[in-house]
Protein backbone atom coordinates (compact mmCIF):
# COMPACT_ATOMS: atom_id res chain seq x y z
CA UNK A 1 0.00 0.00 0.00
CA UNK A 2 1.10 3.72 -0.63
CA UNK A 3 -0.52 6.81 -0.80
CA UNK A 4 -3.78 7.49 -2.72
CA UNK A 5 -2.97 7.42 -6.45
CA UNK A 6 -2.97 11.03 -6.62
CA UNK A 7 -0.65 11.49 -4.05
CA UNK A 8 1.56 8.62 -5.24
CA UNK A 9 1.59 10.71 -8.48
CA UNK A 10 2.77 13.72 -6.89
CA UNK A 11 5.85 11.82 -5.18
CA UNK A 12 7.10 10.23 -8.43
CA UNK A 13 6.31 14.18 -10.10
CA UNK A 14 8.75 15.52 -7.32
CA UNK A 15 11.10 13.29 -8.22
CA UNK A 16 12.36 15.12 -11.30
CA UNK A 17 13.95 17.56 -8.91
CA UNK A 18 17.79 16.64 -8.83
CA UNK A 19 18.90 14.99 -5.71
CA UNK A 20 15.38 14.35 -4.38
CA UNK A 21 14.86 10.06 -3.47
CA UNK A 22 11.45 8.46 -2.37
CA UNK A 23 11.55 9.99 0.98
CA UNK A 24 12.85 13.23 0.16
CA UNK A 25 9.83 13.47 -2.01
CA UNK A 26 7.39 12.07 0.01
CA UNK A 27 8.54 14.74 2.90
CA UNK A 28 7.97 17.16 0.61
CA UNK A 29 4.49 16.33 -0.60
CA UNK A 30 3.32 15.90 2.93
CA UNK A 31 4.67 19.44 3.69
CA UNK A 32 3.05 21.25 1.05
CA UNK A 33 -0.53 19.49 1.80
CA UNK A 34 -0.64 19.55 5.15
CA UNK A 35 1.21 22.48 6.19
CA UNK A 36 1.42 25.20 2.86
CA UNK A 37 -1.02 24.69 0.04
CA UNK A 38 -0.56 28.54 -0.88
CA UNK A 39 2.90 28.10 -1.09
CA UNK A 40 2.14 24.58 -2.98
CA UNK A 41 0.23 26.99 -5.32
CA UNK A 42 2.84 29.94 -5.64
CA UNK A 43 4.90 27.17 -7.00
CA UNK A 44 2.91 25.63 -9.49
CA UNK A 45 2.19 29.45 -10.89
CA UNK A 46 5.39 30.66 -11.01
CA UNK A 47 7.20 27.33 -12.29
CA UNK A 48 4.30 27.03 -14.68
CA UNK A 49 4.95 30.42 -15.62
CA UNK A 50 8.76 30.20 -16.34
CA UNK A 51 7.92 27.11 -18.19
CA UNK A 52 6.26 28.49 -21.03
CA UNK A 53 8.01 32.37 -20.49
CA UNK A 54 11.86 31.86 -20.00
CA UNK A 55 13.91 30.96 -22.56
CA UNK A 56 17.17 32.41 -23.91
CA UNK A 57 18.99 35.82 -23.91
CA UNK A 58 18.97 36.54 -28.13
CA UNK A 59 22.31 38.23 -27.38
CA UNK A 60 24.35 36.27 -24.35
CA UNK A 61 21.66 33.30 -24.65
CA UNK A 62 21.32 33.57 -20.56
CA UNK A 63 17.71 32.12 -18.89
CA UNK A 64 15.70 35.17 -19.17
CA UNK A 65 11.66 36.20 -20.16
CA UNK A 66 12.98 39.02 -21.81
CA UNK A 67 14.22 39.11 -25.35
CA UNK A 68 17.46 40.35 -23.91
CA UNK A 69 18.76 40.00 -20.83
CA UNK A 70 19.11 42.82 -18.19
CA UNK A 71 23.21 42.79 -18.50
CA UNK A 72 23.12 43.05 -22.33
CA UNK A 73 20.40 45.94 -22.09
CA UNK A 74 23.08 47.37 -19.64
CA UNK A 75 24.91 50.57 -20.35
CA UNK A 76 27.33 50.43 -17.97
CA UNK A 77 29.22 47.07 -19.60
CA UNK A 78 32.21 46.80 -21.64
CA UNK A 79 31.71 46.07 -25.22
CA UNK A 80 34.64 45.07 -25.76
CA UNK A 81 35.06 41.95 -23.42
CA UNK A 82 32.99 38.35 -23.84
CA UNK A 83 33.26 36.55 -21.09
CA UNK A 84 32.28 32.33 -22.38
CA UNK A 85 30.58 30.38 -19.41
CA UNK A 86 29.24 26.97 -19.57
CA UNK A 87 25.94 27.96 -17.39
CA UNK A 88 23.87 31.02 -15.94
CA UNK A 89 25.34 29.89 -12.81
CA UNK A 90 28.55 30.35 -13.67
CA UNK A 91 27.97 33.01 -14.92
CA UNK A 92 26.34 34.58 -11.50
CA UNK A 93 28.69 33.26 -9.57
CA UNK A 94 31.47 35.52 -11.76
CA UNK A 95 29.23 38.23 -11.46
CA UNK A 96 29.13 37.78 -7.98
CA UNK A 97 32.58 37.62 -6.85
CA UNK A 98 32.64 41.32 -8.83
CA UNK A 99 35.60 42.23 -10.62
CA UNK A 100 34.52 41.80 -14.01
CA UNK A 101 32.62 44.29 -16.41
CA UNK A 102 32.72 43.02 -19.84
CA UNK A 103 29.91 41.42 -21.45
CA UNK A 104 28.55 37.17 -21.50
CA UNK A 105 27.76 34.18 -23.87
CA UNK A 106 26.07 31.20 -22.18
CA UNK A 107 26.78 27.73 -24.07
CA UNK A 108 24.50 25.57 -21.74
CA UNK A 109 26.50 22.68 -21.49
CA UNK A 110 29.57 21.76 -23.19
CA UNK A 111 30.99 19.62 -26.07
CA UNK A 112 29.87 15.84 -25.35
CA UNK A 113 30.40 14.11 -28.94
CA UNK A 114 29.77 10.69 -26.85
CA UNK A 115 25.92 12.31 -25.64
CA UNK A 116 25.76 13.23 -29.39
CA UNK A 117 25.85 16.97 -28.16
CA UNK A 118 27.78 18.91 -30.83
CA UNK A 119 28.61 23.01 -31.57
CA UNK A 120 25.23 23.88 -32.76
CA UNK A 121 24.17 21.71 -29.15
CA UNK A 122 25.83 24.71 -27.44
CA UNK A 123 25.18 27.35 -29.51
CA UNK A 124 28.24 27.58 -31.22
CA UNK A 125 27.24 28.08 -34.83
CA UNK A 126 25.51 31.40 -33.61
CA UNK A 127 29.12 33.02 -31.65
CA UNK A 128 30.33 34.05 -35.33
CA UNK A 129 26.92 36.08 -35.33
CA UNK A 130 27.74 37.44 -31.76
CA UNK A 131 30.91 38.57 -32.74
CA UNK A 132 30.05 40.46 -35.80
CA UNK A 133 27.55 42.41 -34.13
CA UNK A 134 29.78 44.14 -31.31
CA UNK A 135 33.82 45.68 -30.90
CA UNK A 136 34.55 42.71 -28.95
CA UNK A 137 38.08 42.62 -28.59
CA UNK A 138 38.86 39.31 -25.87
CA UNK A 139 36.97 36.18 -25.50
CA UNK A 140 37.48 34.54 -22.26
CA UNK A 141 37.40 30.58 -22.27
CA UNK A 142 35.48 30.51 -18.82
CA UNK A 143 34.36 27.13 -19.35
CA UNK A 144 34.69 24.24 -16.57
CA UNK A 145 38.28 23.29 -15.73
CA UNK A 146 37.04 19.47 -16.43
CA UNK A 147 38.05 17.45 -19.51
CA UNK A 148 35.00 18.62 -21.25
CA UNK A 149 35.01 22.33 -20.73
CA UNK A 150 38.71 21.74 -21.84
CA UNK A 151 37.91 20.34 -24.59
CA UNK A 152 35.08 23.30 -25.07
CA UNK A 153 37.33 25.76 -24.97
CA UNK A 154 40.26 24.25 -27.42
CA UNK A 155 37.06 23.82 -29.74
CA UNK A 156 35.58 27.66 -29.21
CA UNK A 157 39.77 28.61 -29.96
CA UNK A 158 39.94 27.25 -33.32
CA UNK A 159 37.02 28.67 -34.26
CA UNK A 160 37.48 32.01 -33.89
CA UNK A 161 41.81 31.85 -34.22
CA UNK A 162 40.67 33.12 -37.84
CA UNK A 163 39.44 36.36 -36.52
CA UNK A 164 42.53 37.74 -35.03
CA UNK A 165 40.76 38.28 -31.74
CA UNK A 166 42.39 38.06 -28.33
CA UNK A 167 41.61 34.96 -26.27
CA UNK A 168 42.44 33.87 -22.67
CA UNK A 169 41.51 31.34 -20.43
CA UNK A 170 41.24 31.67 -16.73
CA UNK A 171 43.80 30.79 -15.10
CA UNK A 172 44.35 27.60 -12.81
CA UNK A 173 45.57 27.33 -9.60
CA UNK A 174 45.08 26.32 -5.61
CA UNK A 175 41.65 27.99 -4.37
CA UNK A 176 41.87 30.96 -2.35
CA UNK A 177 41.53 29.91 1.35
CA UNK A 178 42.40 26.41 0.06
CA UNK A 179 44.90 23.92 1.61
CA UNK A 180 47.95 22.66 -0.54
CA UNK A 181 48.05 19.01 1.10
CA UNK A 182 44.31 19.12 -0.48
CA UNK A 183 44.67 20.52 -3.53
CA UNK A 184 44.67 17.46 -6.03
CA UNK A 185 48.48 17.31 -8.19
CA UNK A 186 46.87 18.10 -11.43
CA UNK A 187 45.93 21.40 -10.20
CA UNK A 188 49.07 22.12 -7.96
CA UNK A 189 51.57 20.96 -10.95
CA UNK A 190 49.37 23.55 -12.77
CA UNK A 191 49.80 26.58 -10.10
CA UNK A 192 53.60 25.55 -10.36
CA UNK A 193 53.83 26.35 -14.07
CA UNK A 194 51.51 29.35 -13.90
CA UNK A 195 53.15 30.86 -11.17
CA UNK A 196 53.61 34.45 -11.23
CA UNK A 197 56.46 37.05 -10.01
CA UNK A 198 55.68 37.94 -5.95
CA UNK A 199 55.98 41.73 -5.18
CA UNK A 200 56.30 40.96 -1.84
CA UNK A 201 53.41 43.19 -0.34
CA UNK B 1 22.99 40.58 -9.80
CA UNK B 2 20.95 37.65 -10.06
CA UNK B 3 19.13 35.91 -12.92
CA UNK B 4 16.02 37.86 -14.53
CA UNK B 5 12.86 38.89 -12.36
CA UNK B 6 11.07 35.66 -13.03
CA UNK B 7 13.70 33.06 -12.42
CA UNK B 8 14.47 34.91 -9.04
CA UNK B 9 11.32 34.42 -8.59
CA UNK B 10 11.27 30.76 -9.07
CA UNK B 11 13.75 30.42 -6.72
CA UNK B 12 11.80 32.18 -3.95
CA UNK B 13 8.93 29.39 -4.96
CA UNK B 14 11.31 26.48 -4.65
CA UNK B 15 12.21 27.46 -1.44
CA UNK B 16 8.53 26.54 0.25
CA UNK B 17 9.93 23.27 -0.10
CA UNK B 18 11.54 21.84 3.27
CA UNK B 19 15.62 21.39 3.52
CA UNK B 20 15.61 23.49 0.43
CA UNK B 21 18.18 26.48 0.88
CA UNK B 22 19.31 29.16 -2.27
CA UNK B 23 22.18 26.90 -3.37
CA UNK B 24 19.31 23.92 -3.44
CA UNK B 25 17.12 26.24 -5.21
CA UNK B 26 19.11 27.46 -7.71
CA UNK B 27 20.13 24.13 -9.11
CA UNK B 28 16.69 22.56 -9.24
CA UNK B 29 15.25 25.92 -10.78
CA UNK B 30 18.31 25.34 -13.76
CA UNK B 31 17.81 21.64 -13.63
CA UNK B 32 14.05 22.25 -14.38
CA UNK B 33 14.81 24.98 -16.96
CA UNK B 34 17.70 23.57 -18.74
CA UNK B 35 17.09 19.89 -18.54
CA UNK B 36 14.05 18.92 -18.12
CA UNK B 37 11.07 20.88 -18.75
CA UNK B 38 8.78 18.08 -19.55
CA UNK B 39 9.12 16.91 -15.69
CA UNK B 40 9.00 20.61 -14.69
CA UNK B 41 5.14 20.78 -16.46
CA UNK B 42 4.43 16.89 -15.12
CA UNK B 43 5.21 18.74 -11.73
CA UNK B 44 3.08 21.60 -12.28
CA UNK B 45 0.15 19.65 -13.23
CA UNK B 46 0.06 16.92 -10.64
CA UNK B 47 1.12 19.45 -8.04
CA UNK B 48 -1.96 21.64 -9.28
CA UNK B 49 -4.27 19.07 -9.50
CA UNK B 50 -2.98 17.39 -5.96
CA UNK B 51 -3.84 20.89 -4.10
CA UNK B 52 -6.92 20.81 -5.48
CA UNK B 53 -8.38 17.84 -5.06
CA UNK B 54 -6.63 15.96 -2.16
CA UNK B 55 -8.76 16.38 0.75
CA UNK B 56 -9.95 14.01 3.92
CA UNK B 57 -11.09 10.51 3.86
CA UNK B 58 -14.38 11.35 5.64
CA UNK B 59 -13.37 8.10 7.70
CA UNK B 60 -9.92 7.95 8.71
CA UNK B 61 -8.63 11.77 7.69
CA UNK B 62 -5.63 10.65 5.67
CA UNK B 63 -4.58 12.22 2.59
CA UNK B 64 -6.90 11.30 -0.38
CA UNK B 65 -8.67 12.69 -3.48
CA UNK B 66 -11.66 10.12 -2.72
CA UNK B 67 -14.68 10.63 -0.34
CA UNK B 68 -13.11 7.44 1.54
CA UNK B 69 -9.83 6.43 1.27
CA UNK B 70 -8.84 2.90 -0.57
CA UNK B 71 -8.13 1.19 3.13
CA UNK B 72 -11.54 2.39 4.86
CA UNK B 73 -13.44 0.92 1.59
CA UNK B 74 -11.60 -2.40 2.16
CA UNK B 75 -13.91 -5.29 3.45
CA UNK B 76 -10.49 -7.07 4.70
CA UNK B 77 -9.49 -4.99 7.85
CA UNK B 78 -10.21 -5.47 11.12
CA UNK B 79 -13.21 -3.15 11.96
CA UNK B 80 -12.65 -4.11 15.08
CA UNK B 81 -8.90 -2.16 15.80
CA UNK B 82 -7.89 1.65 15.45
CA UNK B 83 -5.23 3.29 15.67
CA UNK B 84 -4.71 7.06 15.73
CA UNK B 85 -1.50 8.34 14.46
CA UNK B 86 -0.35 11.80 13.70
CA UNK B 87 0.34 11.53 9.84
CA UNK B 88 -0.26 9.84 6.55
CA UNK B 89 3.68 8.99 6.61
CA UNK B 90 3.33 7.54 10.52
CA UNK B 91 0.63 5.54 8.88
CA UNK B 92 1.83 4.44 5.64
CA UNK B 93 4.68 3.30 8.07
CA UNK B 94 2.95 0.86 9.91
CA UNK B 95 1.60 -0.37 6.62
CA UNK B 96 4.75 -1.34 5.41
CA UNK B 97 5.98 -3.37 8.52
CA UNK B 98 3.00 -5.54 7.86
CA UNK B 99 1.25 -7.37 10.48
CA UNK B 100 -2.01 -4.54 11.39
CA UNK B 101 -4.55 -5.23 10.12
CA UNK B 102 -6.97 -2.54 12.00
CA UNK B 103 -8.16 0.90 10.39
CA UNK B 104 -6.88 4.04 11.34
CA UNK B 105 -7.42 7.48 12.63
CA UNK B 106 -5.17 10.60 11.23
CA UNK B 107 -4.39 13.48 13.63
CA UNK B 108 -2.22 15.47 11.20
CA UNK B 109 -0.34 17.05 14.29
CA UNK B 110 -0.49 17.12 18.07
CA UNK B 111 -1.87 19.05 20.59
CA UNK B 112 -0.04 22.04 20.95
CA UNK B 113 -1.48 25.04 22.95
CA UNK B 114 1.30 27.20 22.85
CA UNK B 115 0.93 27.50 19.37
CA UNK B 116 -2.43 27.39 19.78
CA UNK B 117 -2.95 23.81 18.31
CA UNK B 118 -6.19 22.30 20.17
CA UNK B 119 -8.47 18.96 19.82
CA UNK B 120 -10.32 20.22 17.43
CA UNK B 121 -7.41 21.16 15.27
CA UNK B 122 -6.58 17.92 15.20
CA UNK B 123 -10.29 16.55 14.54
CA UNK B 124 -10.60 15.07 18.12
CA UNK B 125 -14.19 16.67 17.96
CA UNK B 126 -15.07 14.33 15.36
CA UNK B 127 -13.19 11.10 16.95
CA UNK B 128 -16.46 10.29 19.12
CA UNK B 129 -18.09 10.52 15.90
CA UNK B 130 -15.91 8.06 14.58
CA UNK B 131 -15.87 5.92 17.50
CA UNK B 132 -19.66 5.55 17.25
CA UNK B 133 -19.94 4.42 13.61
CA UNK B 134 -18.45 1.19 13.79
CA UNK B 135 -17.49 -1.48 16.25
CA UNK B 136 -14.18 -0.78 17.65
CA UNK B 137 -13.36 -2.31 20.55
CA UNK B 138 -9.69 -1.27 20.82
CA UNK B 139 -8.07 2.09 20.03
CA UNK B 140 -3.83 1.79 19.92
CA UNK B 141 -2.46 5.25 20.43
CA UNK B 142 0.70 5.46 17.61
CA UNK B 143 1.20 9.18 18.07
CA UNK B 144 5.47 10.09 18.22
CA UNK B 145 6.88 8.99 21.32
CA UNK B 146 7.59 12.93 22.02
CA UNK B 147 6.20 15.05 25.30
CA UNK B 148 3.60 16.47 22.22
CA UNK B 149 2.63 12.64 21.01
CA UNK B 150 2.13 11.46 25.17
CA UNK B 151 0.42 14.82 25.90
CA UNK B 152 -1.71 13.78 22.80
CA UNK B 153 -2.13 10.35 23.44
CA UNK B 154 -3.06 11.00 27.42
CA UNK B 155 -5.69 14.00 26.43
CA UNK B 156 -7.39 10.90 24.08
CA UNK B 157 -7.90 8.83 26.57
CA UNK B 158 -9.25 10.96 29.07
CA UNK B 159 -11.69 12.28 26.34
CA UNK B 160 -12.81 7.86 25.77
CA UNK B 161 -12.61 7.16 29.13
CA UNK B 162 -16.35 7.10 29.20
CA UNK B 163 -16.41 4.88 26.59
CA UNK B 164 -15.16 1.56 28.02
CA UNK B 165 -13.03 1.02 24.91
CA UNK B 166 -9.54 -1.04 25.05
CA UNK B 167 -6.35 1.31 24.53
CA UNK B 168 -2.89 0.29 23.94
CA UNK B 169 -0.14 2.52 23.28
CA UNK B 170 2.79 1.18 21.12
CA UNK B 171 5.34 -0.46 23.23
CA UNK B 172 8.73 1.24 23.29
CA UNK B 173 10.59 -0.45 20.86
CA UNK B 174 10.36 2.94 19.46
CA UNK B 175 12.98 5.17 20.46
CA UNK B 176 12.04 8.09 22.51
CA UNK B 177 12.38 11.30 20.98
CA UNK B 178 12.06 9.82 17.55
CA UNK B 179 9.37 9.80 14.92
CA UNK B 180 7.36 6.98 13.81
CA UNK B 181 7.92 7.71 10.19
CA UNK B 182 11.58 7.43 10.27
CA UNK B 183 11.70 3.92 12.45
CA UNK B 184 12.52 0.85 10.36
CA UNK B 185 9.76 -1.62 10.18
CA UNK B 186 11.06 -4.22 12.28
CA UNK B 187 11.26 -2.40 15.12
CA UNK B 188 7.85 -0.81 13.98
CA UNK B 189 6.11 -4.65 14.15
CA UNK B 190 7.41 -5.39 17.33
CA UNK B 191 6.40 -2.24 19.30
CA UNK B 192 2.97 -3.33 17.37
CA UNK B 193 3.03 -6.67 18.90
CA UNK B 194 4.15 -5.45 22.38
CA UNK B 195 1.25 -2.62 22.34
CA UNK B 196 0.75 -2.14 26.50
CA UNK B 197 -2.71 -1.27 27.87
CA UNK B 198 -3.03 2.42 28.47
CA UNK B 199 -3.64 3.63 31.61
CA UNK B 200 -4.11 7.41 30.49
CA UNK B 201 -2.90 8.49 34.17
ZN1 LIG C 1 21.89 38.61 -22.34
ZN1 LIG D 1 -9.76 6.46 5.18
Amino acid sequence: MGFSPLVDQLLDALRVLPGVGPKTAQRMALHLLERDRDGGRRLTEVLGRALVEVGYCRRCRTLTEEEVCALCSSARRDETLLCIVESPADMLAIEEAGGYQGQYYVLHGHLSPLDGIGPEDIGLDRLDGRLDQGAIEEVILATNPTVEGEATAHYIAEQLRERGIRLSRLAYGVPMGGELEYVDGGTLSRAFNGRLPFSGG
